[in-house]
């Protein structure tokens, strides 16, 4: 055996030497803003994506996120201004879409994010569930009618899944869809969904219903200005703890007529959850960015505020958040780097998604509450950003499978037994 | 700027869409033993590396290592089975030994591990803290003498680095090596180390003092069957905690005599610390053996065990450590290989290190310390293993930087500011 | 020895023989809104000033609270209702004030936080950080001209010990007294205080500055309505995080005169730790009004919620939520009557006030943070309190010492080394 | 609503000022061994017996407790001196008995938990689940004949109910006693039971089983003594993780024949339960006993050892992980304090028992082994204790109802569901 190894070795033992060579040439620094060089895992033109979506969201999105959460207000511009930058849609390759990788979608969800989890929810609504959808669902005619105008932001899309009394239990919805009576070639729908990002502004919404018929679960694409009056409500949630930066509503659908060739071409749940694979896919990734952006303001306010004659950063109890953190968003972002990697070559099981989403987003709550700490009483302003990270944070950790949901399914694909109830 | 987006992306959109294909052809099942496909990032030799060491593994030293625990027995024998698959000093290129890249040896470090920490002690002393800095700061004479027979576990070596008053501060060692007043040739080496594995059994005992002429940190290489009776004692320290399994003690120095030629071309802690950051590389890989090893003993077990008529794995509270612990053993994985990556392209800064074996301790024991948990009353039974793992954890989180101290580094890496003091 | 034992124990027999008849003559239910009975160590006249508090609070106060915390308003006149009830100042014998026990005066801090944290910061204020600290230094003359105004809530108070840029550290506060240089018989203070509840609606300001003649720390009793314009300023800090029910400002003093017969006859830290003592005691015994509240929210939504047809109380993950944060409330509120009583005993040590300040105050968000999981997405409407809660929480957790300080505090009084610094 | 708060506060107002000067005629010194004054709510004679047991454990029990640790020896002398000292069945007030309060018992097990768990485990059996039941169950003969024995320890009881398939669900057993084939006046007992300390040197074995007829569960007195060979076997356990200071075995009954008059007059899971909330208690208590110790041991080890120039009780991380501890141990001391006081007035529920259980335990567990991270590398010598403890206190964790058994008895307490299936 030993032969075999030894053997086996030889031409890593050129390379390891070649590198060997390499690593007494250079001093390498650590990065506290990519700690595990994820980087290096990224292609260049991924990077460059990246460099965008950053240069966008720091110069644009940063200005008005106060005054957009304190306001609970949402322009929404901003789609339109992704949409043009190509930011919308970008994994899917046709349609003028950008066709890029998972990854790269990641890293527009982490530059987002890093700037505001509700900007975030935003775009990954259009791209992960709305637009994805349709392309993997949708007919030829629903593609071409609806995706160039998502992708550019002039039409901003919802996604109706969720509703009042079944959260993380959608299968048992009871919005129905059935055939209109009154109108032929239409099915008329009625129930109500709750807690849709965008609902209030979506041009375009769309439904996942019971088929009355077949009490299969089908997706409806509806048009808001084709909908006759009272058939389609979409009042706004307000008030909410967190992600006030992006809007929230219900859908209240009233025998809302809507036609037969709106029907995605998909059946049963699995329809809604290829894309919420996606869109959790992208919360992993971009929870990153939040937690990063904690980092980065913990590091500086740590750096520049003095007690008792020394930077807070020379305290022990700081340092060890400040590793804490910075060691988890480092072990996020390779995750997520890694399962985009898999989705892309069709290799990804859904426990990957779980496990990352409710990892990158558990971790990325606890990083941010206890950096919320460093800033002693001056935590309690908005000026520091911090706490609508942990505002956010926590609504980011519920939404799209809680916490302890993820866990369960975690817990079922490594034991075979649904431990759901 | 949507231009430049569009265009790089290109290429991505064609391979996107071929992956895209291969999507639907098959349906990817999870593995709560390589939860996020971390083998796809392992070359065909590496993966032949780690099967041979399982197999040694799990063949052999599974075998007797319940024994070896409980009586505080290390069998010398397994360095020598280690040699002679080309488990020693694998990653050196040269001398016979396998060449490997870091990745590989850490996939040694995890095979071994997940049988006991204790054998993966013995296993990296070996490699990294003797053969390591021979390697690195030896002389071709000390090279071609050493090498082979530690490549083989005919020689047994150990490190005295720490001792009894300067454990997580070895610049402040007191053991001092001087001119040896009667020895032509010689220097004189007096002191102390203590919490040395392998030291009772060490053929070639490497010790780091400080020359009395500069104040500077050496190494020496000591041979014990030259050294004149109470010139060097090397007595074992029982009734460990944990590591029983492997074998620790302490090293006396009384006015040693060592050749002047047996001195490492080395100077200040640069020389040990070097060969730490190799050592404790494996041990971040390493313990994610252990983790697994727990995973999948408790799983077994809650899917055996029946209480309250149903097995344990369909308990909530259950199903959530179960996720915990493969969660973190699937991120912790992750990571260790990427920084092998980077290791072997001369990229790694030593805070990277650090930051893995921080958490990848902290984490497997977390996790062995929930999985424990599950075996309820039986879990003081050794033959579960399980105690076994958790006593081991613990020390291996203490050993070669304890879990602050690397907070502390990582946080060095972070401000600029040190915290040790 | 044994003779000695049984000898002891004979009163006890009878006494444990007739106690053991009754616990077969009853079945005791657990209450999980008292789960170790705390009530029993509680005085007749406590329970009914908690009954009358509780009262109050719910009837009064709750109403508003969610319009209160929206607009970051805070109503004056609750303070004068409050004074109406007698639960001002209420630990002060004199003065007409009730006089009652420091656990009474805890018990009123638990129902008013169990509104809402910023409500009981109102009235800490007033009692422990106004009142207090003129009832224990005030002249003869100060007490008799503001203890009754401030007990009947007719005149508001504040308290002006923290600077911006002296968080943890006030002994090195700027604010500076010096005799004024046109004003005979008056100091001229100037220096700003942040972060400062109630300021902006302060009739008496109650700053602590450094007495340029010796450098020691003393307190003055600004009257607003006697300073000249310009020289006090009180803006209000808007968009606070939490505590938004709870009016906070900034003091700004421009030379600001001061009779000499409004300083404080105490000198030194001593004055301001004195009082915050005191404050802090109310902290940690109001904390576990917060924590029971969200319990009592968190216990309803669960068992009214379904998914996957059970009550979301019937899952393991739930209960285990909700046993951990009974039980912190079950210990929280042992520990503070405790305390109470030490205090009022006169053998409270200042270490027993930071260890109930930190750890009820940690615990409480702590379990307000898992309580608010079992909301999932609804958790982000206010409408369900818990989220007013945790962010009023960890405002709380920082004020008044934050937790890490108090942490020192604790651990200079157990090993004797401060280690601030 | 003034007038009666004040009214009823007024004799409050002498106490308050009474005791008011007294807080400025004494300076309180922080006591980190009691940090909050539990001793205040000890009656004299309970400080007596709590000083009886310490000096006995502290001089006889420790000396022994490393050699009995290491190789799985007790000796059953133990029992005779706690016996000769009437620290066995305290709380009886009959026989003999000390008669004392539930405090008291509890303090004698927190003295010698202060030792080691193991022996705690020795004295909770004999006392708790062997003279309990037959004081609670027993018939006057049975009282009379074992109470005396017992109370002296010349007489070793063990308590067979957990069963081998059977850990936290006991409902489910499958011993079973049925009227013995050939001798008149005999059940016949068979089955096996496990995890039972001391059975190896039991002389008195209670073991419950189903009684054939009724199907209910019976408690049986077995005399070792008087059992045909062959009926009654008590192999010891050996090579545990924990409690190696006690003895563990198990109990095989194969058609042991025991007199009708040995069966305890209670039928059901309410005769072993009642046994167990007394047990708990005792364990509730006890475990404070040893994490007191491992704080004390902590302390000195981190005043002693110095690493970079300071002493390690200097180091903020360091002082946090005293300060966690130190809070831990004062909070379950006053629940267990108060727990006490409400059983022996007859108004405990068994939740409350589950809750300090469950509590202290988890908390002795985590904050003993934070503490013996302190240690750095010499936690892993067992002459620093606390490597025991943490061993042992895991072991305490899982018995007598694991701890996530508990958080859904209390879960059940809270919500009126049973979750454990």
């Amino acid at each position: 055996m030993l032969a075999a190894l030894r053997c086996h070795a030889r031409p890593q033992i050129v390379l390891t030497r070649h590198l060997r060579s390499r690593r007494y040439a250079s001093t390498i620094k650590f990065d506290f803003q990519d700690p595990l060089s994820s980087k290096e895992l990224l292609l260049p033109e991924e990077l460059e994506i990246q460099e965008t979506a950053r240069a966008y969201c720091q110069e644009r999105l940063l200005t008005g996120v106060l005054d957009g959460y304190r306001d609970e207000h949402y322009d929404r511009n901003i789609l339109k201004e992704m949409g043009s930058l190509g930011l919308l849609g970008a994994t899917i390759p046709t349609h003028g879409c950008a066709g890029v990788s998972s990854v790269a979608y990641g890293l527009i969800a982490k530059e987002v994010e890093r700037v505001d989890s509700g900007y975030r929810s935003g775009m990954s609504v259009q791209s992960s569930l709305v637009m994805g959808p349709i392309y993997e669902h949708g007919t030829s005619e629903q593609k071409d009618k609806y995706l160039p105008l998502l992708r550019d932001g002039v039409m901003v899309g919802c996604f109706g899944l969720t509703e009042p009394n079944h959260g993380s239990d959608p299968g048992s919805m009871e919005t129905t869809a059935k055939p209109h009576p009154s109108k032929k070639g239409f099915y008329s729908l009625s129930g109500a969904k709750t807690w849709i990002t965008n609902s209030p502004i979506a041009d375009l919404v769309l439904v996942w219903a019971k088929l009355q018929e077949t009490g299969k679960i089908r997706g409806f694409l509806i048009e808001r200005d084709r909908c006759p009056p009272g058939t389609l409500e979409t009042p706004a949630i307000k008030h909410k703890n967190g992600l006030r930066a992006s809007i929230t509503g219900m859908i209240h659908l009233d025998d809302c007529p809507v036609p037969e060739e709106n029907m995605l071409q998909v059946e049963g749940l699995k329809g809604p959850f290829s894309c919420l694979n996606s869109a959790r896919y992208g919360i992993a990734f971009g929870t990153m960015g939040a937690l990063e952006d904690c980092i980065e303001r913990a590091r500086t306010y740590a750096l520049d505020r003095k007690q008792f004659n020394n930077p807070l950063a020379k305290y022990q109890l700081i340092q060890k958040k400040l590793s804490d953190a910075v060691t988890d968003a480092a072990y996020g972002t390779l995750s997520a780097i890694q399962v985009g990697r898999l989705k892309d070559r069709g290799m990804v099981a859904p426990e990957m998604i779980s496990m990352i989403k409710r990892q990158n987003c558990d971790r990325a709550l606890v990083g941010a509450r206890a950096l919320q700490e460093i800033f002693g009483g001056n935590a309690a302003s908005d000026e520091y950003h911090i706490g609508r990270h942990v505002a956010n944070l926590f609504v980011v950790q519920t939404y799209e499978g809680q916490s302890d949901i993820h866990s369960l399914i975690i817990g079922k694909g490594i034991t075979g037994i649904p431990a759901f109830s």
